[in-house]
């Protein structure tokens, strides 16, 4: 079973948007143990869309498509699979009823049109829109058709899609993705060479992420448990060489690891931050259930904020400059101080365009941690990059040494 | 002149990363004036890149490929673009002794291949990194492979690329985006719906965003002047219709917008934040030049902390809960008068997706908006979505809320 992804969207082709949708599919139908070969994206023209099917049709057994489902003129992925498969466009009841129940008086025939269908299709339900999915089966071909919203799109592929795709395939994929942080790829790559030269099922792929690297490992079996088993040895072999670097797995998120491992230690926490600016807090309160755990944050700024928020003496500030690590140190000890929490972090830094100077360029960065009973420790970093990739390294590294330092 | 962009690489058809490349090259082959009716994307495969090629020249007179030239055996595109124009590879020898220079004792055969080029190319040079783009043209046909490292394709593409791409192209596009925000994308077309119907050049495109909706209008023009003026008259009428909504165009973001507007007011700000924990901190700091007028930010997730950092009435706290409007004015009082800041704001919600009420489902936002001399304002919102998307769209609510207030 091979499929293609075709996205439909002048706005891609405009560039307007980044198709996550596109990344996301195929995501998910490698998960499935479906290959793509291909993936394509063609604007909202009729004729180039029944011709995009076509040519996908040549070395695919199943199309994708994405976008274009919705009620306004340039919604046009319905009416070219018709075409293509040679089948009229019907009012589907069921959705119309559904619409109108939901429209509440503000019914227009507009709205109306989510529920033409391609004649003889199955829809998938879409739970947070008007537009339901369409699938199309005939002579050995399937169609798949999603909405463009990723809200929409992801719930129903997932809820709907996946029971219906794992009836296609009786290969089972399996995927492990170990994520790796404060080594860069090239030597994440030389440190696996031999691994990665001599790779065959599983597949060992490194990726480099901003401030990390992940490395997906895949094999390919007849049930996931096979494929699972396949995989084992080999990372083993990646913890045994790269940990502590590797600091978690798939889904589960660098704030999540340090929430856990807060929890489970029964500390609380809170954080101090100069040039991440709130993108600490940020990440930490991304996580639900944070409260147990996360006290405060404190974004100060300027220098007074320092002095009256966390009792940063002025005359270290005069002595020091803010950006130094004596100032990262106080900074960490008074967010968890003033606070009653268990443990401090901090960050201070020159994020740049401007500040930098021969002795703290743009990109230097120290960042303090607290933790009670433990002396005060500082790291200091110089971090390439712009000024946003300056704030977003500065906190992963932030978040980074706190989980080293709570794994002991 | 049309052009096809052709992404290679197994991590897109795996959706190990998100083809950020595409939109960049997208747009800036819009603003050339270049159309694209399709992009595609294939695996690192040498036989179905060459059929890439062939198909994309078969509607295109420009390939441009991204990603696949670098120096390890997964590279493949050079040698897929000289199978498909019938040249052979060669080793240029300037770029050789440039990265034979550069690597200063760790060269190895490896990195060497950076140099091998298709035979009767040119090259555009890469100030980032160590493999060069080519330029291929033959037969009427030109094709273009750049790196895939965003940070060595985007400064290539512009200094090196456009001047070239200039040569090939007689009409300029120009676009201005329209940014909206406070009304949804149905309402939004509604209110321009003559217009969208009536559009021919310039074009009229809206785009829905988290929490905004782009309208974009493209002219087509001998040069960029026409093409700007033929815009003026459509823009001048959105503007008619839907101001105060639109917060600014282009490539200024709202936080830029509101640090701008606080500058020039010679305002200072101070913002409290629970839900959003940190996002509107993180938001304004990312504006460079910030310190002028951002205070600090406190991310005050527990009460206590409402109590101690902002002097919120534990009182207030238990009479009307977190989640209320009193305790979001509190909130943004506080963060003013304790920072002796002219302005402060604040969020207090549920972003789920536990902890939501009957009275106070998740969704619910209560957001402060204090302003030295004024009466305190609060603002109550149901946001859809997930624990992220809520914590987003409350962020660039309270930011427009503020945005509207210095608008006056």
């Amino acid at each position: 079973m091979t499929a293609e992804i075709l996205s439909v969207g002048t706005e891609l082709l405009l560039g307007n948007i980044v198709n996550t949708n596109a990344a996301f599919i195929a995501q998910e139908l490698a998960k499935l143990g479906i290959s793509t070969y291909n993936q394509s994206t063609v604007g909202d023209n009729h004729e180039r869309l029944v011709a995009a099917f076509a040519h996908a049709f040549e070395t695919s057994d199943m199309v994708i498509t994405i976008g274009g489902l919705g009620p306004t003129l340039d919604d046009i992925t319905k009416a070219a699979a018709a075409e293509y498969f040679g089948v009229g466009l019907v009012m589907h009841e069921e959705t119309l009823s559904k619409i109108e129940a939901h429209s509440a008086g503000r019914f227009s025939e507009n709205i109306g049109r989510n529920a033409i269908i391609p004649e003889g299709c199955e829809i998938l339900l879409n739970d947070h829109g008007q537009a339901p999915g369409v699938v199309i089966e005939k002579n050995g071909k399937t169609a798949i058709l999603f909405p463009g919203p990723p809200h929409e799109l992801e719930p129903m592929f997932k809820n709907y899609a996946v029971p219906f795709l794992r009836t296609k395939t009786d290969r089972a994929l399996y995927s492990r993705t170990l994520k790796i942080i404060g080594i860069g790829e090239a030597k994440v790559e030389v440190m696996l060479q031999d691994l990665i030269e001599a790779q065959t099922n599983p597949t060992i792929a490194p990726y480099a992420k901003v401030g990390e690297v992940h490395i997906r490992l895949t094999a390919s079996a007849a049930n996931e448990t096979e494929a699972k088993n396949l995989i084992t040895p080999t990372a083993n072999e990646i913890y045994r060489r790269l940990s502590p670097n590797i600091y978690g797995e798939d889904d589960f998120t660098l704030p999540e690891i340090v929430i856990n491992l807060l929890k489970a230690q029964n500390h609380t926490i809170s954080v101090a931050e100069s040039c991440t600016g709130g993108l600490i807090a940020a990440d930490l309160v991304s996580v639900p259930g944070c409260s147990d755990t996360f006290l405060e944050g404190l974004v100060t700024y300027s220098n007074q904020a320092k002095t009256t928020r966390l009792n940063v003496p002025s005359a270290m500030l005069k002595a020091h400059g803010a950006v130094s690590p004596q100032v990262a140190a106080a900074m960490a000890e008074g967010a968890a101080k003033t606070s009653s929490a268990t443990i401090g972090i901090s960050t201070t830094g020159v994020a740049g365009p401007q500040g930098g100077t021969p002795e703290k360029p743009v990109g230097l960065v120290h960042i303090g941690l607290y933790i009670q009973g433990r002396e005060t420790q500082t790291f200091k970093y110089n971090i390439p990059g712009n000024r946003n990739i300056i704030r977003t390294r500065a906190t992963k590294i932030a978040l980074d040494q706190l989980r080293r330092a709570l794994e002991g």
